[in-house]
């Protein structure tokens, strides 16, 4: 298949020339680094993205995982993902040379997955989350923990999980009732349920490492009694073959889409013969987790990101050569038809779509620099991109889930009925997106830890410095006549985020917690389009300080293009925060008095 | 299965309370009705939706049509659907007694038919497409085709279609190339390919009858040139046996959703041997056709609403029964937990669904009402009802359709990764609706239509109309206190409708059509959001009157639930219109200027 599901041109455009990532390679920790090299990188992740997992796409969709004597079944080619993504370096290409790793910066490996899941998302799940597990023994495990999986997740061999999710237990993890009783042999006996395991069970690999929460037995109530497992589907006996671990998979979801991927639930322990291992301290689970799961959650932005771009440019193609129609000045029924393209209603919705995805792209990448520089810096400047990765994670996570299905959703309406077919895409598009807004916590987890964590953390510094990066770019932006108009519009949304944010802090000194978050997820919409704005002004200046350096005539469409989207997003969506500023200060607490008995009828 | 998919509350409140269709019993034409009769239709109706519409839900999904041996196969339930409702008279419920039907008002048959969609939107689409296709012939075609067509129709034997997409030609009907060649017997000789025809050949029933588009040889080019036939599948020979009329069924689609009502794709004519009849005059086909287009939108409006409807309940009792967290202010970990019904983001995200289906509901009785004394007036007061039913079927086809979606995507969220799973209802709702802004005319369709041709049409005189019928529920409004506050938003909202709505005229002077209609799909969707508070302010009107008169105590909840429901739409969703207001009067042309090669990279 010779279709395109990204763009090389725009992953360079955000690589070097808004983000720089050459200035990454005068640090001493990536200086082994240059940009031949990234473009080799990149060369060979579009490679494998085309030449393997693309191909895939749909076939893997069609046959989806089922449950086959006690073991998931998933498509066969899922091995040869695995073993290619192992041998590559792919899994562990953010580690450290000294641990066999890539050393890549994050800006690249990260762009890297994003291609991979652009050309198909079920497939990178796999490698995506092992190395997220492996990630998080490296970082809190025993050596010991490290040298009996990492090196075999790493490879390719074995599946890494995040076991969370519990029957009674998915937004509220205080109440995981999966138990650890101590032994005197170094490892607890596990005992419980988990449900929704992303790759939590498959014949794809030799063995599946999960990173699973549960409690200490005489453990603390709540979240403060969480401790974090490494519990294997097959741990190693004193012979060194590997035997059953007693997690057995119970069930395989059928979902609406993303079904290359088996979400799996579990019974654990139900033999009383399950070993899991304790990684860092007891009661401390919580916490580590959150590593592997903030990771997770810009991995699903950056997921939902990719695959809405993989739908654009499948609504692209299509437009281009679907003929129907006039233009509404020449409808003259002699007149050949023309492009879809042509119509400005078309247009918009392109516009909508390309607005979306290179807004996310950008802000993704951007989350990936924050990281980076984390890692070379030290001290407050390493602090301060801590904390504005922490503030932006939840709108990294949340803007492109949402934004993604309406994207996709106008994708699929650029080819009509086309679009509902499964001739097409757009359809499977549709459906796999769906999950975004659900994984990794809701929409409304994300509103709430946007609102009600991350804006009054440390006394607001994490917004603070928000609001004055965001300013820096305004600032920056000004200097240029083009951008003036939206460098200014955007110093007045950020005015008017300042004025809600006070607004609804005071709120919940005078109401109370459950006011004040009622519409968190208003807010945190809110907070998504003025960023997303932001990354526009980012690509603006860009786009500016290129021309005015005197870019090539190829590259002419291409900026000019970058502009129009510019103008799309202010224009367009932008606007949207007026309603919502309007509701944020607004004190009708309607959905706070209103009652269940008045959903009755 | 006893899950609930509608309110009969509901129904009554707004066939009673807020449209009081009683009030058509006193003019001759429905003199023969009254509530205990309408009553009793409701109930068998439900009673039918219950028995057995519903309970085929999922498994005419699972099991789609297929094409085998030149036929497709649907579910074995359909032929029982088709009998069924042919022998219980809801083909002809709207049918003149003198004509064997019932004679319903339009308030009573359509409410009958959003209880089937309810059930089971495919199932409904055999009946329902079938009384489009009879009510065509019976408007415009002779009384021959009448007697040979209708009865059967009626009798849910024969399946009628509308047969007008092709290829090439779905939004740009002038560009159909199906041809009619006259010959001397009294038929037409028709040849030519249509695609996405619903319900275009099935084995559920004995013939399926094309209302279909076509051209007569040396027609003129365009819409002009285009005349409505009645093309059978099979055709009657002399001896009165049913032949085969050379209409051959050569694919069936396989969809996103929508899966137990077939989509085909027809081969007409291929042996020269496919007959078609005339209906009316030569190249006034499309005029014609409108009739049944224009039923068919508001169809779909009411068909996106039942099934919007029907996963809100979905919804709802999900929220009232899974526990997970805790109260806001009260996070103890020892507390049990609470039904999630009871966060305020959960509410939100009901009374987000609620107020859409309900206020979607209430606009689609209200243009059933239209329809109602079109047929019991005369003169000035049957051509305002006219006018106010053109300038709301854009916005009943539209609102519906698109905020459906959104509505039933609220609804999945509910159920976070359950909503995701077969296991439950939403993922295939979810799927079925995405079908509504694209059938019978696309949302961009409806935008151009509501604002290109219905708010200019007759000097203005629709849109006038409609503003002073809005007006009219404002000022009964400002009698109450408690609406007072709404009657004064929806006033100030009409004055930028009216602001809005001028100066896009102006610039359709100024700057030709294109400028002019670039955002039409903004001011469609604009439009629909005051429309629809519109509506709630007329329920608001009823719930106050029912308060006045002393209510009784049962009933407190549902009129407190529909306060907050008229608060919620007024909070959250009526100021959404800031935003568009703002975009609309923005002169940033960019969707015209921006050219194909700017979307290149």
């Amino acid at each position: 298949m010779a279709a395109k599901f990204v763009s090389e041109r725009n992953i360079k455009f955000l690589l070097y020339e808004v983000f720089d990532v050459e200035s990454l390679t005068k640090y001493e920790y990536y200086s082994e680094h240059n940009r031949k090299m990234f473009d080799m990188v990149l060369k060979a992740a579009v490679k494998l993205g085309k030449d393997l997992l693309f191909p895939l796409f749909e076939e893997m969709d069609r046959n989806q995982p089922e449950l086959v004597n006690g073991e998931v079944k998933v498509h066969p080619s899922v091995k040869t993902i695995m073993k290619e993504f192992g041998e590559g370096g792919w899994i562990s290409s953010r580690v450290p040379v000294d641990q066999d790793g890539e050393q890549l910066p994050s800006m690249v490996a990260d762009i890297c997955e994003f291609i991979f899941a652009a050309a198909n998302y079920s497939a990178n799940a796999y490698p995506g989350l092992t190395f997220g597990a492996s990630h998080l023994i490296e970082s809190f495990g025993s050596k010991d923990l490290y040298d009996t999986y990492v090196p075999r997740m790493h490879a390719g061999e074995w599946q890494g999980t995040m076991a969370l999710t519990e029957p009674e237990a998915g937004s509220s993890l205080a109440d995981i009732t999966t138990m650890a009783e101590p032994t005197d042999s170094g490892h607890y006996l596990i005992k419980g349920q988990k449900i929704f395991i992303s790759a939590g069970d498959h014949d794809g690999v030799e063995n599946v490492v999960h990173l699973m929460l549960a409690k200490i037995t005489g453990a603390p109530a709540g979240v403060k009694g969480i401790s974090l497992f490494v519990v294997p589907k097959k741990r190693i006996a004193a012979d060194g073959a590997l035997v059953s671990n007693d997690v057995a998979a119970s069930g395989v979801y059928h979902k609406l889409g993303y079904r290359g991927c088996p979400i799996v639930q579990l019974s654990i322990g139900d033999k009383n013969d399950c070993r899991g291992w304790l990684v860092g301290e007891p009661h401390s689970g919580l916490k580590y987790m959150f590593q592997m799961m903030n990771e997770a959650r810009i991995g699903v932005g950056m997921g939902a990101t990719a695959m809405a771009t993989a739908a654009y440019y499948a609504a692209l193609d299509y437009s281009k050569t679907r003929l129907q129609g006039r233009k509404l000045s020449r409808k003259d029924p002699n007149l050949p038809p023309v492009p879809i393209i042509e119509h400005a209603d078309v247009k918009r919705m392109l516009l909508f779509q390309r607005a979306v995805v290179e807004g996310a792209q950008s802000l993704l990448m951007h989350c990936s620099k924050l990281v980076d520089f984390q890692k070379v810096l030290d001290g407050e400047a390493k602090e301060k991109y801590h904390l504005l990765l922490e503030i932006l994670t939840p709108v990294a996570k949340s803007y492109p889930s949402e934004m993604g299905i309406q994207s996709i959703s106008q994708g699929l309406q650029c080819l009509g009925g086309s679009g509902y077919c499964d001739d097409y895409p757009l359809e499977q598009y549709y459906r796999d997106c769906r999950i975004h807004p659900i994984h990794e916590g809701t929409t409304g987890i994300q509103g709430m830890d946007l609102l009600g964590r991350k804006v009054i953390m440390k006394n607001g510094q994490a917004f603070l410095l928000y609001i004055n990066e965001v300013h820096d770019t305004t600032a920056a932006a000004g200097e240029f006549k083009v951008l003036e108009k939206f460098a200014h519009e955007l110093n007045e949304s950020l005015t008017k985020l300042q004025e809600v944010t006070q607004h609804l802090i005071a709120l919940a000194g005078q109401d109370g917690p459950e006011a004040f978050l009622a519409d968190a997820t208003l807010y945190l919409e809110f907070f998504g389009i003025i960023t997303i704005a932001w990354q526009w002004l980012l690509q603006g200046i860009a786009v500016q300080k290129a021309l005015n350096n005197g870019a090539g005539k190829k590259d002419l469409d291409f900026y000019a293009g970058k502009l129009f989207t510019l103008r799309y997003f202010f224009g367009y969506e932008l606007p949207k925060i007026e309603g919502l500023v309007k509701r944020l200060l607004d004190d009708d607490r309607l959905t706070v008095e209103m009652q269940t008995e008045h959903f009755n009828d």
